[in-house]
């Protein structure tokens, strides 16, 4: 600080908490620097309690939140209350990529059977396989359900619509192919290319319901 | 949640913590659902370390920030590193609303006089008068370098051209005569209704010295 030169400006105007503040925000996603001023700005003008809750929540975010060990999804409780609910069609797994896909397909309010999360999709490159990706899970809630009185009957394959998302719902098509059960393929309406978590509603539940065999 | 009636979902089918993280994430400016969305997803994936820094970063910039008591900008230090510099020239005043319009000014380069924030403007219906933004300060500020080897010579008023912001100008203009200093206005560059803290550096740096006798 004092070392005599006339010292180069940047950041360093700043007091050094609201400069980390504005370098931390910009960690995130849409957030460019003007964009993470204005917020640390408005964040020094908001009353003390305002700024803890926002502090708590993104510290407690990941503490609350784990993997449900039945379909994988992000949840509070384990298993979570889709895999647990007593309203939910048991003959029927929808399969995403991630659980922001299975929260917008929730929204559709038009499906009601249950879920796999599996976390990403098959990428050789990354290292990415079905291990990784908890596919062989799936097939073991798929045995286990013929025990039951409520075997399941249909997985639909709701991965993106992106070259990744193609070859994991392939895979899952040729390995399903053992069981006693119909594949089907999410499709109406998706734009190509397009990504299943900031698609509307309404598309998405017309993509559930023109859903054909995989 | 167990009520036996199919729950209308919204922000339901989110696990809490996240649901909480959202709405906090919506009450900045800028955002809002979808980018609350994205942005929540986002800390979901980062290291538990990153998003236990971003937190931290917005508890801790309350608590480690206070205003000067000399110029009233926000500081980690009191009195802060501008009034405290040995390389400023104490001779000149330079009067902002806020302390960002003061990180603005710095951001040009072009200005190595002292400050004095008033952290707002005149405004009777909101019930701000000379006392709160800390205008009698101020005087006391300019009375008090007379007794020391450098007393104020000119005091540059670069309030926003607002309505309320040029009522504050006329105010300090009128009650500074009884001192023998300069008082210029910032004038050529900015835009009529623009506010000072996202203008571009070089227009901002032409303002401050094209300033004129108010």
């Amino acid at each position: 600080m004092a070392d005599g030169l006339p010292h180069k400006e940047s950041m360093q105007e700043y007091p050094k908490p609201l400069a980390k503040l504005i370098t931390e925000l910009q960690k995130l996603p849409t957030i460019g620097q003007k964009t993470a001023q204005r917020l640390a700005f408005f964040m020094l003008k908001l009353p003390d309690t305002e700024t803890a809750q926002i502090a708590d929540a993104i510290a407690q975010v990941k503490q609350q939140l784990s993997y449900c060990d039945v379909c994988g999804t992000i949840t509070d409780t384990n298993p979570c209350y889709i895999c647990t609910s007593p309203r939910r069609n048991q003959r029927i797994i929808c399969v995403v990529e991630e659980s922001d896909d299975l929260w917008a397909i929730e929204r559709t309010n038009g499906y009601t059977g249950l879920y796999h999360v599996l976390g990403g999709v098959l990428s050789p490159l990354d290292g990415t396989g079905p291990d990784e990706l908890g596919i062989n899970r799936l097939f073991q809630r798929i045995k286990d359900s013929t025990i039951n009185d409520e075997p399941v009957q249909e997985v639909i394959l709701a991965t993106n619509w992106t070259t990744e998302g193609q070859a994991t719902a392939l895979y899952l098509t040729q390995h399903l192919e053992t069981f006693e059960i119909n594949v089907t393929r999410i499709a109406y309406g998706i734009p190509v290319g397009g990504d299943l978590e900031y698609i509307d509603e309404v598309t998405l539940a017309k993509a559930l319901e023109g859903r054909r065999k995989a």
